[in-house]
């Protein structure tokens, strides 16, 4: 029997994906209306400006039962005002679905919020590993001066729900004052 | 709001696990009798040779539903005969969960079984990303000079079948014959 090569490739130095069912998205400033504090500041800026990219394994259907997705989040470095560029951040459609994240290059920050709005934030980091349990919506912010890769595995059957982020937030945003990253 | 330190860590060198709610797994020579072709070999050889080892982090009770399970599997080089270090292999209890894998360091080899007994088999090394879906049963191997590290994700309901592949074994065997890895 032939030992076939593997279909796909998972860079370990940077989290690039490449092979078969992979797709990427990006989203840019003009994408995120009314996520950031600062909307002067927002307004300023070129709306095309790339926020991050998502590259993404999607071997099966979306929404099937058992099944597994795998990607990993890029995250340019910026600020709009002193507020961090940061991921939309969502809870799951099936609310109790969980998420993998592993930090591969860069240094940022992983905000988690529960149902009730209550919201905590863990440092992410070359080698850093974070469980996301059902309920709690998260966001990936990058704190540094480059580029933050950040690997992800979560069920096929998750989906995503953008909407209560967008129109409340996460009840803490990460920020750079005085040439410190605060929360607050 | 404090910027908490992550509470686990995943090397992207190596795969090496730690901080909270993680364990280990040792297989050795002893734990896996029946599973090789050649008997008589692996009576000659010390029982208490370990063959790998299973890093986990289980947040999650086991068999929550919509949870999700992390690790990295590192198996020892060797033969029992003619046949590389193997993991048992296995069939998810719940038939439909999916896992994946990715290479971390060494090279090995990902043997895939279907319930019908169709087995394949795919190059696993570092960079190397798979996809078990639901339903296949998957086994590492070593088919290296070093440590083969496996990083993998899959549900926290999942559980594991072993019995079957005990018993049957995944209808083809990876081993070397005249310095050539084959599978048969």
């Amino acid at each position: 029997m032939e030992i076939k090569d593997p279909r796909n490739h998972f860079s370990k130095e940077n989290g690039a994906l490449s092979g078969e069912k992979t797709s990427k998205t990006i989203r840019k400033l003009k994408d995120m209306k009314g996520f950031y504090e600062d909307e002067e500041a927002f307004n300023k800026m070129d709306p095309e400006t790339v926020l991050y990219e998502v590259e993404m394994h999607a071997p099966v259907k979306a929404g099937t039962e058992g099944g597994l997705f795998f990607g990993t989040s890029f995250l340019n470095p910026g600020k709009v005002g002193e507020e961090f560029f940061m991921t939309k951040g969502h809870f799951h459609e099936i609310i109790n679905r969980a998420e993998y994240y592993w930090g591969l290059e860069g240094e940022g920050v992983l905000v988690f919020m529960d149902e009730d709005g209550n919201a905590s934030a863990e440092k992410v980091c070359p080698g850093s590993l974070h469980f996301v349990p059902g309920k709690i919506a998260h966001r990936l912010v990058n704190t540094g001066d480059t580029k933050l890769a950040v690997g992800a595995c979560w069920p096929a059957d998750a989906g995503h729900q953008y909407g209560p982020i967008a129109e409340s937030g996460f009840g803490v945003r990460i920020k750079e004052k005085n040439g410190t990253i605060i929360a607050e």
